[in-house]
């Protein structure tokens, strides 16, 4: 049976109206959200990425894949807000989150309250992004088990009240499962799952060494890489942890999906080819970034017909 | 003497060639940077903020205030990489950076060693955002002096190589005295220096009560929001840490002016009274957010002046 989402605030109860500031979107009595549902209600999926064209691009994509009329201009949602753009194609949600945990736990701490005001059943939630690669070729699809932070613990730490809390980053195993399954051998690229890391800084904390400041060489920087590859991480991004532990806590089933774009063993700069010599082309670039909404495409047609 | 930026990472004299990939700007010979020095050579100073939308209206104040030829329209000079809008009027640039450290660091290393390429002298950077107030009413702007984390420790943490790092994190005392001397008795507004908080998240990691997660009450919110307050914290926003830190280490100058938007003693949702009843109106939050505009325009009159 699905069911409604049940937070874990029991503040909210006590909240008569709400505001959902950065999605502009206004909930003016908390005990009656017909008007909420009526608009969101239907939404089984939400699915997340870095930037706005992306995530209007991914709109069109579903709405063509998933035959959803009228789904060719989808109209951003949350305009007014002047953060992050919504779009909706039947019954997935299409929104950006930035680049990074804090500005990506901004708005998803508002879409899981919308999923709630809205009492949308069992809704999923997938993150669809870009990333490094460690060990495997440019361009292969990475589906994450256990999201590791930037100690290499497998575990999200959060400043609460003060408090350091550490909190289980893992995603939904089913759901991760299944989504891997929709790669297929004639496909041209792999589709794996695996484990991540994610960091809050993309050159020092991801053992870049061409950043503004960097107090290590690059043999130290491959050991962190060969130790990473040894935990089973086989991409690095900026969300996985922070994601997986929120939706942990909300009891709402997640994944994170991701292209390689660089092999970190090889460099540090983006390439399209696997030894690291040769810059990624806008043309590879957008063929990378089409790989994950092919396979999302897949599942979402799979799990929306049953 | 006016100076070039020397950047603290011995690795990038090794790099022929760079690519500031978020900000898709191309360095084809780092020992060869003239196009570079022409196009961005006379910025002397770089503000940062949250949106594009804002950093674009901000070019265009900034060009009106400070006289530049041909600045009603400014381009967004980075649109390519489709993450962060870059404007240029004269000697200024104004930069987005999204929400949070974990998006701003990104492009703030990339201006780094934009400016050290472009051979700008001795540029400052100054980030002008929003913010929660504590204890001061809505509409009060903020010049950080010292910049504490969520753990309400005056310092940075940054995870690198898989180790613990923590940083100082203060801002240029110079430049936070004068941009707080250019506030007047007539504006109809305190400017003041005090002390900023700042988090990765913007429910739990700052206290707030309406999240998506909550597992504590009001009240101990309350003893945390006063435990700030005694240590002269007055704002609360997601980047003066990681700014202040990540600048330092790269010796250039930095500020970080926000205009409070709620007084988060008296509750946690966006609000335009003092008493934290009223929700703020469209028209107060664009009149609130000029404030710090209005401030740093008569700050680089004086700067530039000189």
């Amino acid at each position: 049976m699905a069911n409604s989402v049940e937070l874990a605030n029991p503040n909210l109860a006590d909240m008569s109206s709400d505001f959902l500031y950065h999605l502009a979107i206004n909930v003016p009595n908390t005990k009656d959200t017909s008007e909420l549902q009526k608009q969101f209600g239907d939404v089984r999926v939400i699915c997340v990425g870095g930037t706005a064209s992306r995530m209007r691009e991914l709109a069109i994509y579903l709405g063509k894949t998933l035959n959803i009329p009228n789904s060719a201009e989808p109209v951003d949602l949350c305009k007014q807000g002047n953060r992050y753009a919504v779009f909706k194609v039947g019954p997935v949600l299409c929104a950006s989150h930035g680049v990074g945990s804090s500005t990506f736990s901004v708005v998803l701490h508002e879409l899981l309250k919308l999923v709630k005001y809205a009492k949308c059943q069992d809704p999923i939630f997938i993150r669809i992004g870009t990333c490094g690669g460690v060990g495997v070729p440019p361009g292969t699809v990475v589906v994450t088990k256990d999201a590791y932070n930037g100690l290499l613990n497998n575990e999200h730490e959060i400043f609460i009240l003060g408090e350091r809390v550490v909190r289980p980053a893992h995603f939904h195993k089913d759901v991760m499962l299944a989504i891997v399954a929709c790669g297929q051998q004639s496909d041209g690229f792999d589709t794996i799952n695996a484990n991540t890391m994610s960091t809050d800084c993309f050159y020092e904390g991801q053992g870049r060494i061409d950043g503004a400041v960097c107090h290590y060489n690059n043999e130290q920087k491959m050991q962190f890489l060969q130790r990473a590859h040894a935990k089973g991480i086989r991409n690095i991004e900026m969300e996985a942890t922070m994601m997986a532990s929120l939706t942990l806590q909300a009891k709402v089933k997640a994944a994170d999906i991701c292209v390689t774009i660089v092999n970190r063993l090889n460099g540090d700069q983006v390439c399209g080819d696997s030894e690291g010599k040769v810059p990624l082309s806008l043309e590879q670039k957008k063929n990378f970034e089409h790989r994950p909404f092919l396979i999302v495409g897949r599942y979402l047609q799979k799990l929306l017909s049953n």
